[in-house]
């Protein structure tokens, strides 16, 4: 029986989602609990590869069980084998055959948080980019919307990146602010890799005022990535939720 | 020269806000910090004694400091001293020289999270209470309610609670939810030792449906711990505010 999960994690606690021989990997982490919970030596394919410090509140991947063991025992099973990693499975659901986390997802949702002040966070430290200067959320939000639709995102795209083509519709990229919080948030059916986090290196640059709504456009024209900003922190960043159809 | 500290820490890191033999406290880091910053060893004054694993996002405190530096740079000379603890000051202001964090305060606010929801907590371990089976917050409300007012709250105070008398009056105890994120606001000019975790328990049975409104009610007017619900874990709770005149 092929599987859906939905997961949650705290991303500063592995070296990202994909196995990696450097260190401990969310994906890693629960094929080794399937393997506790069933004996199976199985593969989880999940539908964004976070990176270090990325964290996630709806990830989704899937995976095939032999036995066809009811989804509430997955879920249940999976999250007693988990411990005590910062992993859960928040969802369990049985689906077809031939359901691909990865390719069938046809959009994305991250969420990046800054906190806006002076002072570090003793509360937030590995959950949100503190960011001291004081920034211009209404410049940022409307640099933000020069982003939205369909571009050539080859300036906010990581040197690393291996997508076949820098092409991307952004959905929305939507920014929000209550006292010292900012939040950002990006939907798309995907992302180029660090794209979410160089838009948001970029859009700090037009809060503080180094760089106007325009320029930030200009950068997009550009398609040279050393033309964007600096890539924010992993930490700010957590997937949301996956959506299919 | 006297100063007003606003602090914010994770609780989760320290064995309480006051110095004890058994560990780091939150009073004892600031007071190194101090020490490191002026050459002084200062007393620091808190508002609140926060017990072992409650956080702090507005803990007030109070300290002398000789050659009167200007606020700012108290706070951010300590916030640099104070790494890699995750404590720091979010406002240094001076203030009168009878000021007292303590005694001057005439309102604590509290805020108690629960998630509600079968799944443990990847994200949220240490700054919320997970509990599984679904709990029903208007209940919660009602019984809430029945706490508000001046009342004796022995039966709501750890059997090492200090205080002369166990009469407090309870400003506001709302109960709020959105989604499986359920908030408790407490406030009173001053609490009980324990007694916010002592209530939290407690309106978890009613949430539970194992009592009544009525039961909190009939327990609160009871005066006898040994009628009251568990004591909630200490991750949960943060001390928001402290109001002064």
């Amino acid at each position: 029986m092929r599987y859906k999960l939905i997961l949650e994690y705290d991303g500063s606690s592995f070296v990202g989602w994909q196995r990696q021989t450097n260190g401990l990997s969310v994906q890693e982490v629960i094929e080794a609990a399937v393997e506790g919970v069933c004996g199976e030596a199985v593969r989880l394919y999940g539908a964004g590869r976070t990176d270090a410090g990325v964290h996630a509140r709806g990830q989704c991947a899937h995976l095939d069980l032999a036995g066809d063991p009811t989804p509430d025992t997955v879920r249940d099973a999976l999250n007693a084998h988990l411990r005590p990693h910062p992993v859960c499975v928040l969802d369990a659901t049985a689906v077809a055959p031939n359901f691909d986390a990865r390719r069938n997802a046809i959009s994305r949702h991250y969420r990046y948080r800054i906190v806006n002040r002076r002072s570090p966070l003793a509360l937030d430290a590995l959950r949100a980019w503190q960011v001291a200067p004081p920034l211009d959320t209404q410049a940022m939000s409307k640099a933000a919307a020069r982003l939205v639709g369909e571009h050539d995102f080859s300036t906010f795209r990581a040197a690393e990146c291996q997508a076949a083509s820098s092409l991307r519709t952004l959905d929305a990229l939507d920014v929000s602010r209550a006292g010292e919080d900012i939040r950002i948030d990006a939907r798309a059916r995907s992302f180029l890799h660090n794209q979410v986090r160089i838009m948001m290196g970029s859009l700090v640059r037009v809060g503080e005022g180094k760089w106007s709504p325009d320029d930030l456009a200009d950068a997009l024209d550009a398609r040279d990535r050393a033309r964007g900003g600096p890539t924010a922190p992993p930490h700010g960043l957590t997937l949301m939720t996956v959506d299919y159809p």
